[in-house]
This record gives C-alpha cells, sequence and structure tokens, in this order.
C-alpha cells in the first residue's frame, strides 16, 4: 500500500554504491545544465531569474518522491512558463508582486487538481488535447516565445502590452535602437549551443570518448556560452562601456516558505488557466517519461504521473517558485547522464540549492542576451507543422483543428487557442459520427462472409435487407439513422424482415434507444418484421432490460449468417 | 429546382374546392383557439398581449409558404417564450421599449442563423441537444412558466427580479393580498380547459357526432373559458368592483413594419442566446412536424425545416413580433380539424390580421388570471420527469444530464442549464469512448465463428492473441487502448502474433494512427507482428494511404478465420 503511494520504496532497497555513482554524475550534469535554463525560463514568465532556480529545488525532490518515472527531471519548462506569463499578462502588470502571487496561486490550483485528477483516476481528461491541437499550440507557442525573446536578443527596450507581431514590427521599425553586442552575443550564443551538437559532438565521437561522456557534453552548451561570457562580460566591463542589460543582482539565500496569499477573486480568476496549464505541463511530461520508459520497457502509470506533478508543484507554490512539469531536455540529459533512480533529481536539487544559496553572485555579470539565446534554441524544436499536409490528407477535421489552434494561439491568446481547438476537435468528432457509413450486406460466397454490396459481388435475398451501421447509436446520429432506414426500407418495398447487423455498434444511449423503439414499431406496422444481429455482449446486456427488446417481434442472431438462414427460407 | 425552395409548388397545382373547404374549417378552428393563447404567451414572454398576435400572422404565413411540413402552425409557444422571457429579463428591465427591440433581434438573429444552418446543411446541430436534456430542461421550464404565472393566477403584485422560488415565497408569505375573484377565475378556467378535453370530449363522442367535430370542441376549452369570463368580467364591472387586472387596451391596427433597430453591442449580447433559442425552437417543431407526418406517411426534410422556420423568424422581426417556432397544440388541431395543406395556416394568419385589426376591443374585459389558467394547462404536459429511474437503470450518464440540466435550469438559468447539459453528455460520451471494451477472441464451433472468451466457451490458440477492440480509435482513448494492449500482450508472454480485429472500429484519427505505428513498431522489435483483421472498407481507404501500413509487417485479413487458419499453422 504504503509502496503505491511513494514509489521512492521500490527502488530504495537495492540501492547499491554503483547505483549512487551514476546518480551522482547525471545529478551533477543536469545542474550544471538547468541553472541557465531555469533562470532563462523565469524571465520568459515574466519573473526574476532566481525563481526560475527555486523552481528547480524542492519540486524536483518532491517529483523523486512521489513520481512514477526514474528518469523525468521536472522544473521550469518553456511551454509553463508562456502560459504563466500570457495569463498573468491578462491578470496583472508584469513584474509586480501580485504577478508573482498569482504564479503562486496557479502552481498551488494546478498541484490540487493534479491530485485531485489522480485520485479520481482523471487521467483521462489529459487527453482531450488530441495530436493536432498540442502541434498547432506548440508550433504557435514556439513563435510567440522566440518573439518574446527579441528584446533580450536585440538588446532594445520593447513597451510591454504588445502582442508578438506587434513586438516585431517594433523591433524592425527601431532597429537602429538595437544593442549590436547583445545581437553580437545572442548569435555567438546560438552558434555555441548549435555547435556542441553537431561539430563538436562528432570531434568527441571521433577521440573514442564513451558515449555518455559525449552525449552529456553535446548537452551542456549552454553552459559552456553562459561561462564564456559571462567572464568576457565581466573582465572587459561590457554592461559600464556598451550599456549591455546583465543579470545583476540575484538575493541569495533560501526562497520563502509559506502558502501564498490566496486572494477569493484572484483564485477564481487563475482557475481555469490553472486548469490548462496543468493539463498542457501534464501531457509533456507524460510524453517525456514514456519515450524514456519505452528505452528500458519500463511502465509509466497516468495516475501516479499526476500525483507525482500535482506533489511538485504543490511544493513550487510553497517555496516561492513558479508552475512546472517535466521537460524534455533536462529529462534526456538526466538519462544519457547515467541516471538509475530518482535520487539523482534529488542531487540535482541539493546542487541548485547550494548554488542559490552562496554563488548567485556568479551570475552578476551573465548578459541577458545569452539567456535568450537559450530560450530560442529550446523552442525552434516546439515548432512543428510538418505534419500539416499528412493530416490534411488523412483527415481534413484533425488539419483544420491543428491550423485553428494555430492561429487562434499566435493572434489571440494561448488559453482561447487551446480552448478552441478542444471544442472543434470535439465537434468535428460529433460531425463525423452524426453521419455513419451504414452498408447494405450481401453473401460472399458460401463461407458464411457477408459484406457491403457496393464493395463486393455479394447476393442479397429479395425478402430481407440487412443493414450493418458502423457507428455507436447516441443522441448525436440517431434522427439520422432513423431517416436513414426509413429509405433504405422504402427503396426496398418487397422485403418483410430488416435484419440490423450491429457488429459496429459499440454502445445505444437512451435517445437512440427511443428512436429505435419507434422506428421498429412504425415497420411493424408497415408489415416488416426488425430484427438484430451481431449484437456484442456488453450492448446486449444493456438491451436485454429494456421495453425495446421485449416488445421487438424479430429475434436476435448471433451471426448474419444465422439471420440468412433463418429468415430466407421462411 | 423552384419547388426545392417553394413548397407550395407542390400542392397547388393539385388543390380542389374539397382541399379548400378542409382549409377552411381548420384555418377557422385554429385561429380561435391561438387568439387567447397568443395572447398569454406574449404575457409569459414579458409582452404585450398584441405582440402574441403579430406572432401569429406573417411568420405562420411565411412557414406555409417554405416549410416542409403540411400540417405544422407556427407561433408564439411557451418555451420560446420563456426563454425569450429569461434573456431579456437579464439584458434589460421588463416591458421597456428596449425590451421588444432586443425580441425582435433575437428573432431576427435566429432567423438568419436557421437559413444559414438549412443553406450549409447543419441541421445535425440541432441533434446535440439529447432527449436526456430536453427532458430536464422542458420539465425545469415548465416548473418556472408556472410560477410566473402566479401573480395573474393569484391577482397580486410580486416584485419582479425575483427567481422562480423567491416568487413561490412571497406569494406563500404574501398569501393574504391574493384578489380571491382572480383565483375562483383561474381555478375554473382550469376546470373548464380539462373537461373540455374530458367530460364533454365523453359527452360528444356519445353523442355520435363526428370524430373531428369532437376532436376540435375539446381543444377549445380556453376559447370557452375567454369567452365566458369576458362577458361576466364586462356584465358584472369586476374591474372596478374588486379591482380584477384585465388585458385593458390592445393597440388595434397593423404592427409597424420593418427592421429592428440593430444595436451592435446589443446584437453581439444575444447571439449566443438565439444560437439557443434557435435550436429549441428547431427541435420542438421538428419533432412536432415529424409526429404529424408519420401518420400520413409523408417525409420531413431537417433542412428544409430549417429554412421555413428561419423565414418565419425573420418575418416575425420584421412585423414587430418576437421569436416563433411550430407549436404542439395549434399543429395537432390544425391537423385534426382537417387541415390539408399549408394554406390552412394562410387562412389562420388572414384571420388573426381581421382581430388585430377590427376586434381587438372584444378583448379589453378578459381577465389576465384566465390567461394565465391557459399558460398552466399548456406548461403542465412539458413536466416529463417520470422517465427518470428508467434512464437511470439504463445509462446513469443520461441520468445525470437529465437531473443537472433540470436543476441547473430551474435554479441558474435556462441557457446555462442546457449549456452545462449539451457539455455534460458530451462529456460523458467521451468517458465512455475513453476506455472501450476490448474483447480476447476464441474460436466458438466449427463454423468460423469467433467470440468473446469470458462470454463463450471459445478456443484461444497458444501462438496468438486476437484481440476485438469495440470502438472506433481517437484521441480520447488512443492512449487507454495503447497502455491496454500492451498490458494483454504482456500477459501472453508466447504470442508471436498479434491480431487486431477491427469489426468494431469506425475510425482511426490521426492521433490514434500516430499510436498505433508505435505500439506496432515496440511490438515487433519485441517478437511480435501485429495484423488486422476485418477492417471495414472506409477505414481501410483511410489506412492504406498511410506510412503504417506501409511498415506493418503482418497482413491485413478479411476475417477472423482466415487469420486463425494462416497464422496458427504457421
Amino acid at each position: 500500500m504504503i509502496k503505491k503511494i511513494l514509489p521512492i520504496l521500490n527502488w530504495l532497497p537495492d540501492y547499491t554504491r554503483q547505483t549512487l555513482s551514476g546518480d551522482i554524475v547525471a545529478g551533477i550534469t543536469v545542474a550544471i545544465m538547468i541553472i541557465p535554463q531555469s533562470m532563462a525560463y523565469a524571465l520568459l514568465a515574466g519573473l526574476s531569474p532566481e525563481i526560475g532556480l527555486y523552481a528547480s529545488i524542492v519540486p524536483m525532490m518532491l517529483y523523486a518522491l512521489f513520481g512514477s518515472s526514474r528518469y523525468l527531471a521536472v522544473g521550469p519548462v518553456a511551454l509553463v512558463s508562456l502560459m504563466t506569463a500570457s495569463v498573468m499578462g491578462e491578470v496583472t502588470a508584469t513584474g509586480s508582486a501580485d504577478y508573482h502571487t498569482g504564479a503562486l496561486i496557479i502552481a498551488l490550483l494546478s498541484g490540487v487538481l493534479l491530485i485531485i485528477m489522480s485520485l479520481a483516476r482523471l487521467g483521462v481528461l489529459a487527453t482531450l488535447l488530441s495530436k493536432p491541437i498540442l502541434s498547432g499550440f506548440t508550433s504557435a507557442a514556439a513563435i510567440i516565445i522566440g518573439l518574446s525573446q527579441l528584446k533580450y536578443f536585440l538588446g532594445m527596450t520593447i513597451p510591454s502590452g504588445l502582442n508578438s507581431f506587434e513586438k516585431l514590427y517594433y523591433a524592425a521599425s527601431h532597429w537602429q535602437e538595437s544593442n549590436l553586442l547583445a545581437l553580437f552575443l545572442g548569435i555567438a550564443s546560438i552558434f555555441i549551443i548549435l555547435s556542441s551538437g553537431g561539430v563538436l559532438k562528432r570531434f568527441l565521437t571521433r577521440l573514442n570518448l564513451s558515449t555518455i561522456f559525449v552525449n552529456v557534453m553535446s548537452k551542456l552548451g549552454p553552459l559552456f556560452a553562459v561561462a564564456i561570457f559571462t567572464i568576457a562580460s565581466w573582465y572587459f566591463g561590457w554592461h559600464d562601456a556598451f550599456n549591455l542589460r546583465i543579470v545583476g543582482d540575484i538575493p541569495s539565500g533560501l526562497p520563502s516558505f509559506g502558502m501564498p496569499a490566496l486572494e477569493q477573486d484572484l483564485v477564481w480568476e487563475l482557475l481555469g488557466p490553472a486548469i490548462l496549464i496543468a493539463l498542457v505541463g501534464t501531457i509533456e511530461s507524460i510524453s517525456v517519461a514514456k519515450s524514456l520508459a519505452s528505452k528500458e520497457r519500463e511502465k509509466i502509470e497516468p495516475n501516479k504521473e499526476l500525483f507525482g506533478l500535482g506533489m511538485a508543484n504543490l511544493g513550487a507554490s510553497f517555496t516561492g517558485a513558479y508552475p512546472i512539469t517535466g521537460g524534455l531536455s533536462r529529462s534526456i540529459v538526466n538519462y544519457s547522464a547515467g541516471a538509475q533512480t530518482p535520487f539523482a533529481s534529488i542531487f540535482t536539487g541539493l546542487l541548485v540549492l547550494i548554488v542559490v544559496l552562496f554563488l548567485t553572485p556568479l551570475f552578476y555579470y551573465l548578459p541577458l542576451a545569452v539567456l535568450s539565446s537559450i530560450v530560442i534554441i529550446a523552442v525552434t524544436k516546439l515548432f512543428d507543422m510538418k505534419g500539416f499536409f499528412d493530416l490534411w490528407r488523412y483527415n481534413k477535421g484533425d488539419a483544420i483543428s491543428m491550423l485553428v489552434t494555430f492561429f487562434v494561439v499566435l493572434f489571440m491568446g494561448v488559453e482561447l487557442g487551446i480552448l478552441v481547438g478542444v471544442v472543434l476537435s470535439v465537434l468535428f468528432f460529433l460531425i463525423r459520427t452524426s453521419q455513419p457509413h451504414v452498408a447494405v450486406l450481401g453473401r460472399v460466397g458460401n463461407k458464411g462472409h457477408f459484406r457491403n454490396i457496393l464493395r463486393y459481388d455479394a447476393q442479397t435475398s429479395s425478402n430481407l435487407l440487412a443493414l450493418r451501421i458502423d457507428e455507436s447509436l447516441f443522441f448525436v446520429n440517431s434522427s439520422y439513422i432513423e431517416n436513414l432506414i426509413s429509405d433504405k426500407v422504402a427503396g426496398h418495398p418487397d422485403i418483410e424482415h430488416l435484419v440490423l447487423v450491429c457488429s459496429g455498434i459499440n454502445f445505444i444511449d437512451s435517445s437512440a434507444l427511443e428512436t429505435l423503439e419507434h422506428l421498429s414499431e412504425a415497420l411493424q406496422e408497415a408489415g416488416i418484421t426488425v430484427h438484430l444481429a451481431e449484437v456484442k455482449g456488453p450492448v446486449m446486456d444493456k438491451l436485454s432490460q429494456t421495453p425495446f427488446i421485449r416488445k421487438l417481434q424479430g429475434q436476435v442472431f448471433l451471426s448474419t449468417e444465422e439471420a440468412f438462414t433463418t429468415l430466407e427460407s421462411k
């Protein structure tokens, strides 16, 4: 029982010195990687850099205790940071104390929601965001995030309150205000980060170094850029000489601990956004955890993941951080660097804590342009519209949902975009099921196969009509089906029997049941008996208790063949 | 082509003197019936009585020209009147000029929407209101409408702005203010209306009068009550003597013709409610039209109905009326009284026009308590919660949706209630499809039947596992299915082949396709080949163009038997 709540008890008993060494190497590597990243994402969220660091301490450790993935590293991520910025930007002015309180409340609400969803086993709600919606959303988010970094990247002041394209326009029309040094540092950082994943990686591989070492080094580009340009910025005094924007003072010491101040109005206002942020964060996190688990043939339990992420978000809200979730790059580094157990994350958290306590002055001279290039590189991977044309060919509804989500997120806001996407995908689904495929069946060969007469050379019978309805029957399609069956029957005036082949019917709701009852009575009056065939077990269980079956004059056949042999001979 | 738009051209050429006489009798009867009814419903909508009369002139005639039902009589109905009152009550103060403008804008918007829906063939949207939602809504509406008549029925002044239960409480705690004469007239009117449907009907039947005559007379109770008590009210001077509330002056003459004044803000505010009113009105109307058409084996075409109702609502908005739809009782009277063609409705409209032009003074002394009793009798038929327990046994989700809709409509408002109901019913549907039934199949007998091994004594094979998935695959269930298949495969470590029996799969969306692709690759790596069987034509058409099928190592079998014979022997 207690093992179910604390997965740590599954691996702690088998913990060995070798496991420990793997975890420590991974822990150090991840810490080095996420320190600049966390600060950059905090800036993206509109918060000061140290808050990003706080978000990589306690939340990370809590997930290690309660989560179900061995390798997932949680903390600030780009999508959730953007969503936080977007929500709080609407609610209040950036950077104020209220702004951070709002972020804490979102983390608190997300945490509570995730824990409730986990206990109620409602992980399924996260599936309401289909892949096309997520692609559309993340692609638009990539553009929004990229443009949000313009002011740091170009070292210019862009007025707040502009939307993405106003920002782009402002930057283009005020290009002479940009700081060339910032621009150079940004481009140079991008160059360093990309080459450590490319040229450096190939070079190290050729030196026959261990794969783990090569993989880890290739992910540390951000750290190299930060180290090189922080030292240069300090040594050459760029801030004073060229008015270069740097991180500046980061308060050292522990984050303040405690529950955020809950204003009732603010809580209500943030509840909807918190639900969305929790869902998007969870989907991102579970997909990362799944892909790592499949490499090791382990299993991710969605409801446990919800619980772990819920606890981590609660931890974030109680330690002055902001909403977090499992991150892709940090988890891959954690796994590649040889993490064996969640202890690696606990170790990472301790290292970040040491940095927060003693080492923040090291970042004083770090140019913001370098941090912005880390964000820009990270989000280019989020842009994923390439599948659009495949999608268009396979399923127009999915393709339209993706495109609409993309544009609404881009031009009208993150929450509205996701909401519109979800509503659209559900609506397309309902529209599709509202006009189901119905086939007239005939006998193919003499082996008891019955197929659509339009696709196969199939023999029908003069006195009976067999219709296979390829959809569950429910309120959305019940009147369509009623009209369609009436039409088909009208087109076969000589029949005495109508056999509804139910192999494609997985469910009949009460609206459809009423329709079936009326239809069967009306056909009976017209001298046509209604029969059922191939009714599935669970559907028959339900039907057998209803007046519809009691009043049904026809029979319920196990197979279409049985129906044909019995009724044809009559 | 023109016949498609103007169904009148279908029946006009065959028009005979006999058809005419039927239509004239029906036209007169309906006019007599709807004159008091229309005034009562207008009061219910918070409008003056003459507006109800206007709503029974032009809209009725326009529907006759454009609608597809021969017998449907359109005009003011209780549900739509209540919804209009509810919306406008929120938007503005009852009875003001703006209030009526708002009602006209709702009619205009409803009309435009219905015509657009008709042209776009979106009649299916109306099916989003499932039967449980409609029952819950109409039952709550019956209570709200009934309580809204208290002030007339008791002849007391109840402050506006109270909700239904505050009205009830106010009436109960101020019972001594009620007008005993009003109460007596209300009860007496109910008695007259009920007995003309009961005692009078039985009496006339025993006299061997024609069924049509008996049926028509039994529906004219409201007219008898109005005639008797209007004359009595005039003769005894009840208004002055007992302070009895009467209809008073009704402006005679033509309604003002023209487009309502469109304030942009008001239009936006009323758009949502107008959609709901249009949908609810359409569903009510189509269900009435269908039940009458089925008696004569005629066909109702939903998209034509939308067009006819749309034109009628446009007509309502241009002639100073308010939103209308097809009504149950007036249509039944029209049909019973022998209407042969929509000309009956044109005749009714002309008669109401004459009343509006010359006869409104006749209604001066009509007591409002009598009108309120007409409304109260009409709405008792709307209360329909009796099916709740059947529903609960058959489908808990439907039952819960019904109950929630009922209570939200009752306590929190009509639009919110319907919206919550729709969202709930879609959500329950998605939750149900999110965890589909999956059966392991085995061979039953030697005739090529394959059934669920848990329900039948079926033989499985040691090297293959056949799973039948009883649901379409889409974003809501794709990860559930993935987990479930992995579990089933893990439980059968010896198998070499996995056969997915797709007889219950009517559709595979792009999210599910991606999942299938991953799953098939993962199983292939684990040495298990994935095959498909009984894939439906439309699904296969889509699949055949995808990388999933190109990469699939296994085969696609026509039947489960083919899969077993081919794979078992290997």
